[in-house]
């Protein structure tokens, strides 16, 4: 087996991502109201000029801007108002030289008209007359036809998970359906002979499932459809079983529990025995998360994850995310993580050679967030429930200083 | 009416959130499954201990700390292996003096046990006695019954967004449903008399709904329910009877679109002439969203927003978000926005006296991150699909610096 004690969370992923495909294929279509936060699957093309027409930004008087030139209070330009356009119509005139016509914001440009001029600048003289008090350059006030988006222009690249904005750009060019790539299925295998479901009453020596809660919210969070297949006794068929019944319907396989070494190595076996290539890592230089396990099995990524709540919260942010985001075909090219500078408020230890994630609860001091680290083993859910997010410690450094700046990885 | 040039947004927003109640008062119960990023209506207490039993953290044997005291390598204790410790099932013997157990990680402690040894440090010498080469402390190796939770602790309080991990903890303490505060129902009032659904093919001089899917996206991502009560033409008495209709049955009312300064100003009569207190604020110092409407009816706040598609986006996020969360109950105390920082690509200019909110994209420029302005008038949807945030000036500043650092709030 792999050197358990130098290999790094980030080299050990990598053995992961380099053993499946670049991206996935599978596609779906949609209709735009059900494509919020998907991913798109192909680049959309504007079909059509947006706005179709000129427009006017403001309310005033659509105008030739050349009869506006020179234009001041003490000499205003006098111009004929020779209709008036209406929302959501094209307006059935043209504007010659030395007329205008009233637009409202929003309003289609008559033919002949380059520019509007607010309502503020203009003073009715009559009823077919204004006096216009400030000159406006040509295009001022309006926006012109295919301003926003021209006919051809590539408006959403492919691997791009759509926002509210971007359902919107849609909308606004007629486009009513997208193909956006299936979301990845995550088989959730929940083992240990202790482990009961929630609503069970407890017998002593048992303890109730927490890790297919917590991970099962983060599969969904991050795009991904959880399917919690149950919970197995540590036996070897019955997890083999489990895993190859799983494999056959999961885009990827998470293993859940088995804290003690000998199940660990069971999991490990019962990779390497399903098919190729197997086990990848096994044990990282990570604190929590230490016995991670790590495999493929023909193209679907398979994780062991450590039984603690800590550490199967680091694992998942470490191994299954960065998967989840591969196999959901998100270019994350343009993703920002969520995360908070902050001070460290009491200096934190770590071991050379190890990668640390430590738990901190956040407090407002002032214009600053103070990262208080919250202590305790990690087997403790509540150290999850008190802290705000993580800061990593990488395996060069010693520790963390009070006072010290970090960024903190929200949860 | 109030003084259009002098109103921050921050003020404005104040006198909205002071005409309605403190906080909703309407719960469901629901299985903790359907909770993730609801929000708690009660605090939840433990109704017993977490664990309920004192658990083994490592692989080795349960013991009396006292046994192993003063042993070393050169010097081991002996002691006597009594039985097996097997996950899940309390174990049927307990040990005294001289006496220890194999135990595996997770497995409970035969009464009498204190500490464990972990299997590196023991050494097997016959069938049952093995050699420890290191002391251990009590409590060492284990979890003591209750040290993650103890019954009667406050593990959650009410108002608090459950995350996947606080769910994993509801679901280790055995509690399967919890209450939660109702989404808030966001009624969506679309206006204008040249306004068309996607699917519509467009005539001269009318452009496509393009807020509501905007809008409509930004409610459900901040835990709201957005119904959309159609498109309505500039008419009193139609956008009357569509504004009563959507207040009967939700608990906010956003009046999207009516760009104009007569359709904007029929929007505020409206609002007064329904009911009291009616309209609260009508323009503030804000670019792009100086056209926003606030007001109150009964208990229930009401905006109409801008038409142009920044506008909308920046005053959802700065009156529509606050509304949406104190209406779902949310307890922002621990709430940190989705913020990056950032160096400014180039200078920016902003009038003083009014805040600014200008569209930037990140790039990442070595470890650091580059906000480049996203120029473009409000009306421009594109601006917003370009764009990864927003940076706000405020108003007594006269814009920001190239190489300046700002807060980037990511969309």
């Amino acid at each position: 087996m792999f050197d358990k004690n130098h290999l790094l969370p980030g080299d050990a992923l990598k053995r992961v991502l380099s053993a499946i495909p670049e991206r996935q294929e599978t596609t779906e279509r949609l209709r735009i109201e059900e494509c919020y936060g998907r991913i798109l699957a192909s680049p959309v093309v504007a079909p059509e000029d947006l706005p179709a027409f000129a427009r006017s930004t403001v309310d005033g008087f659509a105008v030739h801007s050349s009869d506006t030139f020179g234009a001041r209070e003490s000499l205003p330009a006098y111009i004929n108002v020779k209709g008036e356009v209406f929302m959501g119509v094209a307006p059935d005139f043209s504007i010659g030289k030395g007329e205008c016509a009233r637009i409202p914001t929003g309003g289609m440009l008559p033919p002949g008209a380059d520019a509007v001029v607010m309502l503020e600048y203009a003073q009715t003289v009559s009823d077919d007359m204004i006096e216009v008090m400030k000159p406006v350059a040509p295009h001022e006030n309006i926006i012109r036809r295919g301003e926003d988006v021209e006919e051809g222009m590539l408006v959403l690249t492919r691997g791009r998970r759509l926002r509210p904005q971007d359902i919107g750009a849609l909308a606004g060019l007629g486009i009513t359906g997208v193909d956006v790539f299936t979301k990845p299925v995550v088989a959730l295998v929940s083992t240990g002979d202790e482990i009961v479901p929630p609503g069970t009453p407890l017998r002593p020596g048992q303890v109730r499932d927490i890790n297919s809660f917590t991970l099962a919210g983060l599969i969904s969070e991050h795009g991904g459809v959880p399917v919690k297949k149950g919970i197995f006794s540590d036996e070897y068929g019955v997890i083999r079983g489990a895993i190859e019944e799983a494999l056959s319907a999961a885009d990827m396989v998470l293993v859940s529990g088995g804290t003690s070494a000998g199940v660990k190595d069971m999991t490990s076996t019962i990779i390497d025995d399903i098919g190729k290539p197997g086990v990848l890592f096994h044990g990282v230089s990570l604190k929590p998360g230490k016995p991670m396990i790590g495999g493929v099995i023909g193209n679907t990524p398979l994780f062991g994850l450590p039984g603690h709540p800590a550490a199967a919260v680091v694992c998942f942010d470490l191994f299954i995310l960065p998967l989840l985001e591969r196999l959901s075909g998100l270019d994350t090219g343009k993703c920002f993580p969520r995360t908070v500078r902050a001070r460290m408020a009491k200096s934190i230890a770590s071991s050379a050679g190890r990668e640390d994630h430590i738990r901190v609860a956040l407090e407002r001091q002032g214009d600053e967030l103070l990262a208080v680290p919250v202590l305790g083993k990690s087997g403790l859910i509540t150290t999850l429930v008190r802290a705000d997010g993580m800061v990593g410690i990488p395996q060069e450094k010693l520790g963390l200083d009070a006072g010290e700046e970090v960024t903190v990885k929200l949860f």
